[in-house]
């Protein structure tokens, strides 16, 4: 079964702290749309101009991408360049130009608009709410923000929120969604608007889901070296989902938390090259030998003597 | 039976971004009595001024804190200060007066030396290597360290590092003594040198454990709101030294792993407190409560749909 996702297309120019790559693939969407179609079929809903290399075009559609409803406009392709610190912690916005991006609007394809798993990624509220009205009885909705639109949109996000099933957001989003500090209270206060779950991403400290028997609790996959943290949310969200997706899409806790175990193994090969580098070759081998690796590294009750 | 630390003991002034407080009880053996006291008894070795209040040495007495080794000499009591920025990283050191610390020489009452289990917390690796020479066939000895000591000391520090049975260190200590930035080869490279099992403290991203089938991961017990995270290092010490001395004290990977999740316990107590605050009321049950929350949002297997 298929994960539509609507969300950026880009050509990504990225300084971290391991160097500088300009006008790459990139985009919530790509990396998205990279990291689950290893685990599941993808359907790209998003816009790009007709600046955008043909051979990426035909690469997504290599890695098991749909990409019918990634439309051409009129203008230039969403241009995005940020700077890491030496924490590799949020990046710094140098500039952005929307291009096509800043008149796009969601619009389903015909054959779209019944894919039973939905991932409304990091875009406008007003964007997002647009979608709904155009998918049937979708299995599941999730959804991913950022502080921009809490802050300057948050009714809209609150009206979002109440028709999704999960929710990603960074511990900081959660603060300000909720006006506080307790991330398990901030936790209560989102899902008592709507989502069944809500997923709170911790950076490098890992990931806590809430809206199950109990809170879950999972560090982060390790890796050895961090080359660039672009896409690691949206990589993150692709993991999780597209395991959801090519088990059946049922939210059931003990999925979910298998989920975020995928997440985490998918973000973890994100942030480990420039851009979607690393993303380009994945495997659904490569996925499960790392993820064999990191649950043997969190089971407690599987630690023999 | 009794576990024996050797380290400090203060009078601290703090400041972090929740207040300040001034000359209050702290050290590394303190906080590792005080929480380790309520898992096992503990006996400390440190030395302290005629000014230090004599209700603190009673009160660590009935905390389970054997104070024989605990010596009174000729000036002040060890003062530090120290100040925390907005994200409670590493404290700014203010003022560090070392009074009868500066010559302070670890000396075991006879009925210390049989202790079986033995904890080295962070001081001048020339005075830990003193305190091999008066322990009788411990079970163990574990032991702490610190960037200074490891730039100015680092022979000094792995030779003390090749008699123990048990690291701590942060990542970026790890990383200094190896020379590697990979915290898995790091980790190898401090167990050639002599430890069994290395347990690399990654902050609020939790823990890690090397030396065992396989590396072990713990993502950190949430706390509510972080006030002062002075002693969280020895305070998790104490927890998992603590619980391994509580169950005989056999290095098992089970029981190195387990342990670490008690230290994960006792680090959430310490820094939900100025000082040692939240460790002076703190009892078994309190920790048993909390732990049991944590480790059920921490078992994959125990998720039952």
């Amino acid at each position: 079964m298929s994960v539509l996702v609507v969300g950026s297309v880009a050509l990504d120019t990225l300084t971290t702290p391991a160097g500088k790559v300009e006008d790459t693939l990139g985009g919530s969407a790509v990396y998205f749309g990279l990291a689950a179609g290893q685990l599941s079929r993808v359907r790209i809903v998003g816009v790009v101009g007709p600046d955008f290399p043909s051979v990426e075009r035909s690469f997504l559609q290599k890695r098991n991408v749909d990409i019918e409803g990634l439309t051409i406009g009129r203008g230039p392709t969403f241009r995005w360049e940020g700077v890491y610190g030496p924490d590799f912690g949020d990046a710094r916005t140098i500039r952005t130009e929307l291009g096509v991006f800043a008149s796009f609007e969601p619009v389903l394809p015909e054959e779209y608009r019944k894919t039973p798993y939905v991932f409304l990624a990091n875009i406008d509220p007003d964007l997002q709410l647009k979608v709904f009205d155009q998918v049937e009885n979708p299995t599941w909705i999730a959804m991913d923000t950022m502080n921009l639109w809490i802050e300057h949109k948050k009714e809209v996000v609150l009206k979002a929120i109440k028709k999704i099933d999960l929710l990603f957001v960074n511990a900081s989003e959660a603060r300000q969604i909720s006006g506080s500090s307790d991330l398990f209270r901030a936790g209560r206060y989102i899902l008592k608007r709507g989502p069944r779950f809500v997923v709170i991403k911790l950076g490098a400290s890992g990931v806590m889901v809430l809206g199950g028997p109990q809170p879950f609790l999972l560090p982060a996959c390790p890796v050895k070296k961090v080359i660039d943290p672009t896409g690691a949310g949206d990589s993150f969200a692709a993991g999780m989902l597209g395991f959801l997706a090519g088990v059946g899409g049922e939210l059931t806790f003990k999925n979910i938390t298998r989920g975020l175990c995928y997440g985490s193994v998918t973000a973890s090969f994100a942030i480990s090259g420039f851009g979607v580098e690393a993303l380009r070759t994945l495997s659904k081998s490569e996925i499960d030998e790392r993820l064999g690796f990191y649950l043997s590294t969190n089971q407690l009750d599987r630690i023999k003597e």
